[in-house]
């Protein structure tokens, strides 16, 4: 997926992110969640006048406690504001964990309501990103959340503030924001280096809209969306217990775009956001787009997709710039689909390798020294496409992950 | 699988392979395949009086030459040798690659003809192992299959010799023998130290044994003990075009035993190489069990079992002697299985670390920088239970599977 809106039709950024909109505010603060003193807690609030909202959630039956509270208060349809903490997970830890949660979730309600806005604590999802297994330090975390509630800015430096707050391993803050050319907005911010999976993955992401819309209609653009851009960025198989992408709709520009240009809009930004974090994977020295084509269908070609895209012998030869295309006719061989074994076609970086499952002269020879490499693979058994984002499998990657307890 | 035979039955040994049981031979010679001028092709050779075999294949779709020989030639059930070369895989070689294995079963066949044993192209099996996509040199190859009949011995150093010649990143050969105290013996040698997966992979496995077999009785006894040893050895999840296991019985023994008899043995065998192969894979610091108890069949608790050991987090984790349990719970989460999120207990090494999915006190400083790792996880939901070998994911995998196409 390299799909980015019709040009036409408005403009996306990446200086701008939750704020973007008109209506939203958001801050990010230091609560020492983190050791390291770096932000932490990050706010988003809508100013309304309307509070539709819909999420989309991790596939992990072990799910986190903010992820069960998320799910629980979004059958309503209805967000007024989304915490966030970096620094802890709070997965796994039990039905105190889920209070810690609950909790969070009521002082951010009543810090809301003494600042003037009255706000029910099911009006407020909770997300959090980073160690599993560790309750979350409520003794920092409970004043904290009053204090960010004074911070929230409406300009862009909230939104920043906010994506530098939910880092963990990222290097750098991943915002984007469409602006439609009439006038009505999309913004996002997004976390998540590594663990990213097709299931989403340690992924948080938060997209805003001053778009008058139902809590149907942004459910339907955000699953059509999360559906061609985060689930189809696979760094490394896994899935984390945390996932949670959410969008909130206010209405402040009054203006109702059809369900097409909501689509494309929310796509586009999703689209933007799912470079963005493969460029910053853990331990990334390659950004891949691994494209199937040829398939008995979409589907078949996403599976054979991802099993190249989570090969572990073609993400290390990718590393070592490899154009070893046996590593990858052996993956897409594994994938439970359709193929004739001899009719394969691969190229990298539009140079054919191999040609009906046999090499091409000179195909050791294809030069992937760059930082990004297209992987396309020809089944010519049928008309189904799809591409998966990826990574090469790094030093850096094992560095980063076997760290202690990251 | 630790499982070992019933040492009341007999006795296993590391330091005899193939040519343990009476009546084969085998021989180890440098071909010049490899450019190193390391040992490179083998030969295992049965004098019979019988030649009842049987074999188990990659599950790959993309298969190899000497795969697709060898599997239309044991149709017959009857094998009276196996050549094999490392160097060189065979595999996406096309029409011009399958003629080359053709070819190389026809040429051994008349040497060991003109040797004295009349034998047919179609009682010969071909293994080849090597990168993927590049022909085999055949004017090297030729001459090298009549040089290797006339170096066979029937000692014990020709066994040796052909473990040592199907070498590829292997650092050690890898044999063993269970002499059965009824006065028969089944012997073995294997290579694989990457791409090990389920369904096998870029693993070759002669095994050899003087009993009085039907084909369809090795046959059983092969895919029972592949299912509970190579079967279950996962190291990264791929699987390789070209996996073969192999069984020849010549009856030499004159002895016939009973099938318990023989699959006990013959799970002696292979349980002991997968052990070695795990214990050489690339790049391993961590030899790791992973067992998944209290799951709804063993079929699920095999799913659970590989989803763990698959898990590049988990790996990575392991490789920094981290005891990152909630690793562990997010991958068995992501597993499509019967599971109740709230009663996962986990341990390492014995000591509990996480109990109905909720951390224990002290769990992180669980002492893991042994390079034995057992990793159980009990799902408390059935009885089903299984036990799968992997290894940690290293620098030196990376290092291994990123150099030049290897």
């Amino acid at each position: 997926m390299t799909t980015s809106a019709d040009t036409a039709s408005g403009k996306l950024v990446r200086t701008q992110g939750v704020t973007a909109p008109l209506g939203f505010r958001a801050a990010g603060i230091a609560a020492g969640i983190k050791a390291s003193g770096k932000l932490d807690l990050a706010l988003v609030f809508s100013e309304g006048p309307e509070y539709s909202a819909a999420g989309v959630f991790t596939g992990n039956k072990v799910k986190a406690a903010p992820v069960l509270w998320s799910q629980q208060v979004l059958k309503s349809g209805r967000l007024r504001a989304v915490i966030l903490n970096s620094g802890g997970a709070n997965a796994c830890t039990g039905p105190g964990g889920f209070q810690d949660t609950h909790r969070t979730a009521e002082e951010l309600a009543k810090a809301l309501s003494n600042w003037g806005t009255e706000t029910g604590a099911g009006e407020v999802a909770v997300c959090s990103t980073g160690l599993i297994g560790d309750r979350l330090p409520m003794d920092k975390l409970i004043p904290a959340v009053t204090e960010i509630v004074h911070e929230m800015g409406g300009g862009l430096s909230g939104g920043l503030d906010a994506a530098h707050a939910i880092m963990t391993t990222d290097t750098v803050p991943k915002e984007a924001a469409f602006h439609h050319r009439d006038k009505w907005n999309v913004g996002g911010m997004a976390k998540g280096a590594g663990m990213l999976a097709p299931s989403l993955a340690t992924m948080l992401v938060v997209l805003t809209t001053d778009a008058v819309a139902t809590p149907e209609q942004l459910d339907s653009a955000l699953r059509k969306a999360t559906r061609l851009t985060f689930d189809r960025l696979d760094v490394d198989g896994s899935c984390s217990t945390n996932d949670t992408v959410l969008l909130l709709a206010n209405g402040a520009s009054e203006v109702t775009p059809s369900q097409e240009d909501l689509d494309a809009a929310v796509l586009a930004v999703c689209d933007d956001l799912a470079e963005q974090l493969m460029a910053d994977a853990e331990g990334v020295t390659k950004r891949v787009h691994v494209t199937v084509a040829g398939a008995a269908s979409e589907d078949e070609a996403l599976v054979a997709a991802r099993a190249i895209a989570r090969d572990s012998l073609v993400k290390t030869a990718l590393f070592g710039s490899d154009p070893n295309w046996g590593r990858v006719l052996a993956a897409v061989g594994i994938a439970p689909i359709t193929l004739d074994p001899d009719r394969i076609t691969v190229s990298f970086n539009g140079n054919p390798v191999c040609v009906d499952s046999v090499g091409v002269p000179g195909a050791r020879e294809v030069d992937l020294s760059g930082a990004d490499i297209a992987v396309r693979v020809e089944l010519n058994v049928g008309s189904g496409e799809a591409t998966v984002r990826t990574t090469d499998l790094s030093h850096g990657y094992v560095e980063e992950n076997s760290a202690y307890s990251s």
